[in-house]
Parts: structure tokens; C-alpha cells; sequence
């Protein structure tokens, strides 16, 4: 094994620097990794809260399990017929409306908001996109297009993209103190259009993550889905739901998140990555039949070599079976909850504590340096993150300010966990408060 | 286990239809492979000539087992330090000239692609891009963008996209008769770039695959790459090598298709895929420490969620093992010579044989009506395709005609195998001759 100074020097030499580390001045290596826990090179255990992508826990033995004995028999592509896909694609659409029954399997969630934008685009033969402010939804060239946190640093806005204000009631247009925060941002949607249509353009799609995350773990208020998809389908475009961070259970009450604005909501398309192999590379989209229809109208094939393949599909079942068979949405549900009183009691002391915000296991902490202008804590945030790396917890910072401290932990964490690292942020905000 | 017919019912419903079928008309349920076999749902074996992502043969025990043990251990991502992706840098470096120094790890070869294109992009400052006639570099929507095979069928050719002749000594432009076909062709692509000129436009990259494929199985004349090379570099351009189909030694005598063209020749960017992983989810882009650093230099990170994990690197270090322990180069120099050798027997015999071409297990049998005007023979191509199913031997077609038979079997490839596919072509063709 190389020491950790010689692994950073190699990376540095070997791998490309746009690819950061965690905690860059001091980075982690990490050899080993098990449930919710991280461990070093020392042998040290973390306490991993951000990694999301290790869904039911790191290296869970049925994950790796259904991987060995599906490598094991066939791992060819999806040009012949397999039952694996088959049955995954059954398994999915049990857990959505009825009318999202349509399955294309990709290799990230990259992939699969670019084929959402293609069906889009080809269903409605529109090019606008609208999506919202702070959104990322991928590192290609059509998704840094539609992601205002990258393309404002890069490329800059296309014509053909829109930006709705972000649904945020802690600091954005309307607040908690609205009548109808819901309707009121929906309606900020409906301008938009209206511009769109001023400009002689029309409306492909409204693009949005269920929860926004890299906008500072936003719950959309409920009843604003159900409103921008009636303003957007009246467009004559389609409501794109990108759960590719916040699907498959995490928010415990359901299995998606955009099920979190009622049953009379379903978008037109879910892109879903993430979570969704527990680390191995899978990903998919979901739509109708008529999209899909149209889709294949053009006669073109879509061939995606590794997408679906029998061991992608495979882990993907073996997810599925682990999330039911350890009630780990009914985990996420009682730990984010508790989570949350947990850092709520703490807000009640903490005067930096601006908002706390979430649901299940996807939670938000967002601290501010005063509590009427809420200004973003930006330093404090940094701060908390390095002072919990110390105390063995990752957490890290999201929001277009990096103010808010998010947890996104694999779903197995415990209670104590919760309590464990409220009590650290407890005893390190106190810290900050006295200037230490 | 769903019956065949149940199989294809399901998916019919379940999966969009632009995912097409092997021999959609009766497709083929694959449970089982191993080595360059396939086996059906009744325990048939057929002979693979056309799997190129199960690189070292399906199910290759030490990669299920290099596999098997990082699950294990741990799967996070490329944000914590680990040693198996510096190894595997490390390894890549060693094949490829020293300038192409930093790596990028991705889920696929459009994933590659496509930051190839942003990396061009970033360095040069530049858009347009000159890509080869037919060419296919991927299903994202830019990559489409830069693939006549695709744009031609659906959104069109850009103003920032421009065709150059596919250099084909067979059926192109310049033939085989003609005394400089590399200088020639190469010549077109520089004709391209003074016409990007003209409009005031400016040149970002030349785009290839070393070996172009969808076009036909095609071998770039010696020579033809250093001079485009130049060309693009005095127009302020960069050379991408898409070698997701061809590198990896499939050409048995280099390790990258690439340099066949000679040592006085190297890409600026080149890009992999399909075979780096032996069916799992792996790709890469290595380039120079010039334009990686052109890319850092706008401050924007670039993370790509599964892209260079510890499992996905322990796997890419296990296929770089197999194909040198198991001189899988070597074998695809001798196998695919003597494939050549007996299709080129064939062709004194079968006039129908227009071409027989390519280099170690990368080979195009190119089926023609008549031999002086090289009418493609479409039909014929097809019939030897579904004929060789019957005789439980699966091939395919490609180019703009679908008039070659390609093989790009797994490596280990036999000479038995080579015998038994020429042998069966030969009765096919006397058939179809005759009339049958």
C-alpha cells in the first residue's frame, strides 16, 4: 500500500485535478468500508453521513453476493433476451404509478437525464428546457446546459434554457410566513413559460430533483408539482422528476420522493441513478408508453452497451430485496426523524442554527450568522465539517452558499449515530459561538 | 425461468423499443457464457464472433474473483484516496506514449466521449468538429451530435459538425490502386478545415476511431493520422482517438489501434471503453497534462459518481492481468492472421467476397453483387448472418450497407473456431450462389 503522501502525489501526476477530494487540505484514505462506516488506513472508523450512493450500507454481503453468482454465469448485452432485466424492470414498476411503465437502463444518472432530454425532446419536438435555480443534474455537456451550478461558471446560458426561482420557503421569494408558497412558486413556473412563448419558443420540459440537493436539501412545498405540471403540460411539454438522489426509499414515507406531493402527481419521466447498485454503476429512466412510442418512431436504435446488463441487474434486485427485507425505509423514516428533533432541540440553543429541514434520511442543517437577515454561515459550516472529520464524522456542506450541512447517510444508521453526531455538532457550535 | 416467448412478450411491454434485438425475429435467450461460448435456455452452445466487450472471454474467473474480493472491502467513490485507481493509471500509462499522462475514469465509452469533447472544448477554446463519414461515437446527446450514422437519421448535422471522407481504400474516394491513399485522404480533412476557415469558424478537434467500425471495418492507410494530426494542429485543434471498440490489444501487434499508424504518431486525447471492464461498466480518457490542466483551470470540479471505484479499477487491473498472462495479443495476432488467411482463400472461390480485411481479431468479410462495380450485397450479408445462427455461430453486419461481416469475438478466440466459421461461410456462400 502507498503511504498516504505518496498516493496524493501520485494522484495529483495520474489523475485529472478537476476530479476533487473530501477534505482537500487532508484528505481520507479510505482502504475498507462496512455499513454506515468508513475506515482508514490506520484502521480509524468513520462515521459516513454523505455517502448515499452505498444505499443499504457499504460492501453489504447480498449485494456482493448476487454480483459474484450473476458474474459467475453470463454478463452479456442487452441485445439478447435475459430475465434479469425482466424481472428488475416488474420490481420497478410496482413501486410507481401505473403509467410509468417503461424501462431504459443506463450506466449513471448522467446517462440517464441525457436520454430523459432525448425522449423529451423527440415526444414533444420542443427545445426549451426549464429547470431551477442551483440545479445540477450531470457532468455532460447537455446536463451542464441544464445545471445553473455549473453552466454559470462555464459555458454560461443558452438560449433554449430556462431558470425558475428555487421552491427554497427558508430563503428564497415566498417563505414559511406565505399563505401559499406552493402555488405562489408554481407561479413563478407559469412566468416563465409565458416568457418562453413571448420568444416565439417552446416548451420541451421542466427538469427538477424531487428534493433539491445541491440547492441546499429543498423540500418543494407540497401541491407546487402537481400545479408546474399542469402549467407545463398545457405548454405542450413534459415534468422530468430526477431522483437520481433521492429515489429508492430514502425519504422513508415512500419509495420516491416525488411521491411526497400526493397521489394526484406523477411526472412524465423519473430518472433514477444513484442508490440504485449501491455503488455499482446502474442506472435508468422510467416513462410512459407513449413517450417510449415516440421515441422508437424515429427508427433509430438506442443501444446502451453495458445498460442493463445481467449483474447490473442483478445488484439492482438484490437493492431492492435488502431495502425491504431490513425495513430500511421504516429505518429512514424513525433515524430522520429522530435526527431531526435531535438537531431541532439543538436550534432551540444555537442561534447559528438558521433552519433545520428534510425528510427520512435526507436532512439539512443550515446555519446562518444572524437569525433575521439569515445570512449564510458559510465559515461555520466549513468549520462544523472539518471539526466532525476530527471527532471521525464525514458530513459535508451543500446550498449555493455551502451554509447548510446535509446528511445523506446509507440507509442502515442507526439511532445512535443520530445521536452521536448531534451531540459532536452540539459541543462544536457551542465551540464557535465562544470563538474557539 | 419466463419461456422465450413470455420473454420477449415481457419486454416488449417492459423495455423501450428503441433497445433492439440480436435476429429480432427470433431473438436469442443467453443464460450462460464462458470463453468465446454462448449457451441458450435449452443449453445450446453457440460460437461468439462478436462480443467485444467480454474482451478475455465471458465470465473470465479471475476478474469475477478481483471483483468478489473489493466488493468486499470497499466500493466508495474517487473522493477518498485509494490505491487501486493509481495502479491502474499507472498501468494504462505504460501502454500508451508518455504524454498522455492523466486519466479520467468514467461508466462508458460515451460517458468518455463526451468528455473529450468538453476537455477539446476547454483547451482550445475552439467548437467545430470535423468527425469521419459514418462514424458512430455514442448514444449521449452530444456524441450524436458528432455521428453522421445518428444525426442523419434525427436532428440533423450542426454548423459546428463537418464530414470528412471515411477513409476507406475499398469503397472510398481513394482505392487501393491509388499511390498515396493516407496523403490523399488526409488531404480531405484539411480541404474540411480551410473550409471551417472560410466560414470563420475555428477548428476544436478532429474526431476518429482508430479503427472506424459502424463505418465497415475500416483500416486508416499508414500515414493518414500523423498528417491529420498536423493539419488539425495547425488549425489549433486537437486529435481524439475513440479507441472504446479497438484498444486493449484487439489488434494483437499494439496494444492500441492507434499505433499502427507509427511511433511518430499520438493523439492528443484518446478515449476507451467497451472492453476495459470485460462487460462491467468502465471507461477512460487520457490525455496530456496540457489540457488536463486547461480543464482544471476553470475551477470547476468534475465528479463522476462510480467513475474509477475501487471495484471498477480492481476489474480493469484484472483484464490488463488476463490478456498478459494469457498472451491474449498474441493469440489474437496468430488467430485473427490465420481468420484472414482462410477468408481470403474463400474470396479466390466466392466472388461474391468483395473485400476481406482487418488486423488480429478485428476483421470485415465485405460482401459485394459484383466485383467491379462493388455493389454492396445487403441481402447476402444478412443470409450469411441468420444462416451462421442456424449453425449456431453469431456474427454481425455493419457499415453504411450492412454489407460486412464483422468478427470481434472475446480474445481467446481459437484457430478451431477461425476453421469452423470460415468453413461454414464457405458452404453458406456456395448456397447462396447457387441459389439456396
Amino acid at each position: 500500500m502507498f503511504r498516504k503522501e505518496d498516493s496524493i502525489e501520485k494522484r495529483n501526476k495520474l489523475i485529472g485535478q478537476s476530479c476533487r477530494l473530501f477534505y482537500s487540505d487532508d484528505p481520507l484514505k479510505i482502504v475498507r468500508a462496512r455499513g454506515q462506516y468508513l475506515y482508514d488506513e490506520n484502521g480509524k472508523r468513520y462515521l459516513d453521513c454523505i455517502s448515499n450512493v452505498q444505499h443499504v450500507g457499504h460492501c453489504h454481503p447480498s449485494i456482493t453476493q448476487a454480483a459474484t453468482v450473476q458474474m459467475e454465469l453470463l454478463n452479456a448485452n442487452t441485445r439478447f433476451l435475459h430475465d434479469n432485466i425482466l424481472h428488475y424492470a416488474d420490481r420497478l414498476s410496482a413501486t410507481l404509478p401505473e403509467k410509468l411503465s417503461v424501462f431504459y437502463f443506463v450506466n449513471s444518472g448522467s446517462e440517464a437525464n441525457d436520454l430523459a432530454l432525448r425522449l423529451a425532446h423527440e415526444y414533444t419536438q420542443n427545445e426549451d428546457v426549464i429547470v431551477l435555480d442551483h440545479a445540477y443534474h450531470g457532468h455532460l455537456t447537455s446536463l451542464i446546459d441544464i445545471s445553473p451550478y455549473k453552466f454559470r461558471k462555464l459555458t454560461g446560458q443558452k438560449a433554449w434554457v430556462h431558470v425558475a426561482p428555487l421552491p427554497d420557503t427558508y430563503r428564497g421569494l415566498y417563505r414559511e410566513d406565505h399563505p401559499n408558497p406552493a402555488q405562489a412558486y408554481a407561479d413563478t413556473v407559469k412566468e416563465v413559460i409565458d416568457q418562453v412563448h413571448l420568444k416565439g419558443r417552446k416548451v420541451c420540459a421542466f427538469f427538477a430533483e424531487s428534493l433539491p440537493s445541491v440547492g441546499g436539501q429543498i423540500l418543494l412545498p407540497k401541491g407546487y408539482s402537481t400545479k408546474v405540471a399542469e402549467y407545463v403540460h398545457s405548454a405542450g411539454g413534459l415534468f422530468v422528476a430526477d431522483e437520481v438522489q433521492t429515489g429508492f426509499g430514502r425519504v422513508g414515507s415512500h419509495f420516491w420522493a416525488f411521491q411526497l406531493q400526493g397521489d394526484d402527481f406523477c411526472p412524465d419521466i423519473v430518472t433514477m441513478g444513484k442508490p440504485m447498485g449501491n455503488g455499482h454503476p446502474l442506472a435508468c429512466v422510467a416513462t410512459t408508453v407513449e413517450i417510449a412510442a415516440a421515441f422508437t418512431a424515429n427508427g433509430v436504435e438506442y443501444f446502451n452497451t453495458f445498460g442493463g446488463n445481467p449483474v447490473s441487474c442483478a445488484i439492482g434486485l438484490a437493492v431492492l430485496d435488502v431495502i425491504e427485507k431490513e425495513d430500511l425505509r421504516g429505518n429512514a423514516s424513525r433515524v430522520g426523524a429522530y435526527l431531526q428533533e435531535q438537531l431541532k432541540q439543538l436550534q432551540t440553543k444555537h442561534p447559528i442554527i438558521g433552519d433545520v429541514r428534510g425528510v427520512g434520511l435526507f436532512v439539512g442543517l443550515e446555519l446562518v450568522t444572524d437569525k433575521d437577515q439569515r445570512t449564510p454561515a458559510t465559515d461555520a459550516a466549513a468549520q462544523v465539517v472539518r471539526r466532525l472529520k476530527e471527532e471521525y464524522i464525514c458530513v459535508s456542506t451543500d446550498g449555493p452558499w455551502e451554509n447548510v450541512v446535509k446528511f445523506k447517510p446509507p440507509m442502515c444508521f442507526s439511532m445512535e449515530d443520530a445521536q452521536l453526531v448531534s451531540d459532536k455538532i452540539d459541543h462544536i457550535l457551542t465551540d464557535i459561538e465562544s470563538g474557539h
